[in-house]
């Protein structure tokens, strides 16, 4: 077998690859990247991803990174393995595209501020910074406002059908769900419907499930 | 002509879609965004895009924001028009989109704090945070430091010739290049080579001259 992804449990960006990979249906190993001893700035690792920054993707000897580049590179050059995770029409492609850019431009930044706030400076013993946390719960309420309004008019952010302009928010999400920014998806009906939709997917839940080991 | 590119003048996403436009010889009706008069957050302009930014772009019926959803829609919609933006093969393209991301969620976060503090706050009459730049800067010095490698490799960020992941930086590039960040593409032998070839390409040198009416 031929697949590896290199990543981290837990890792946002490794999770985002790894559940395009379950998604596809796809039989990778998983490496784990140590980055206690700092092996992320090794010279072999810095081979593999110059930022020295997890996920790195080996398809034989093809190598990529960037977890939304890997999920593509998946999505494309797997397309009749497991789920259709793009569409093919150049307009509905252009518009899955729309949200995808929305997704990394401005869920992406707002989401990864309130995860580092509530739920990994937590972990290595920090604080929260409330003004940071309001701030930030604003600008997303904000996201969350566009998203509402797009689930009125489509199923899915992307289109009729689960894309990965759905599936590159899991990882934030499912870490924010266990939070109190949870409250920011439940009240706003289309975007709680459409959250409960993707996080209860099988290649998600098999992500999520590695969390609890 | 049925093509029109919403847009503000000196706004880098706007910049960003209109040079992958005249790269593609495309001929389109430019329609300033008042935005003195709140323009943008009007219901016909959110009609067009619901987070009420530029730039907004139109095919006939077809409408699309994000810039780089528009460069990626005019590139593959047009690809017999003006310069191939992207590559065909799936590696190539896989590779393509890796540096595209690199932008995206590196060069550009950084760069754009940096234009924020050294071009528009002046503009604003505003006075730059010292603090930011000094982090700022070595925050892009780091992502310019893997640029400078990958630039000894391939003549291009995306491979062996220009594409959608160099056409991606030119706005942010061009606004630092008038700032004492300049220096820092200066240092850097092949990154400063590649910075002086790709602003000097006629597509960008038509919109930048827009900057000095």
């Amino acid at each position: 077998m031929a697949l590896k992804l290199h990543g981290i449990v837990g890792s946002p960006p490794a999770f985002r690859a790894m559940a395009a990979l379950f998604e596809k249906d796809l039989d990778f190993e998983f490496v784990p990247v140590d980055f206690a001893t700092g092996e992320q700035k090794t010279p072999r690792f810095l081979a593999l991803n110059p930022f020295g920054q997890v996920p790195v993707f080996e398809d034989g000897d093809f190598k990529l990174f960037e977890s939304r580049a890997i999920t593509k590179y998946a999505a494309e050059a797997y397309a009749n393995k497991g789920t259709d995770l793009v569409f093919k029409d150049p307009k509905k492609s252009a518009i899955q595209t729309v949200w995808m850019e929305v997704e990394g431009q401005k869920f992406d930044p707002t989401s990864s501020k309130l995860t580092w706030e509530l739920f990994f400076k937590p972990i290595f013993g920090l604080t929260a910074d409330e003004a940071v946390v309001t701030e930030f719960e604003e600008k997303l309420g904000n996201v969350l406002d566009v998203y509402e309004q797009r689930l009125t008019e489509c199923k899915y952010l992307g289109g009729d059908r689960f894309t990965l302009a759905d599936l590159h928010h899991l990882p934030n999400m499912h870490i924010l769900m266990g939070t109190k920014v949870r409250s920011l998806f439940d009240v706003r009906p289309h975007v709680s419907a459409w959250a409960s939709d993707i996080l209860s997917r099988p290649a998600w839940t098999k992500v999520a499930s590695l969390l609890r080991k």
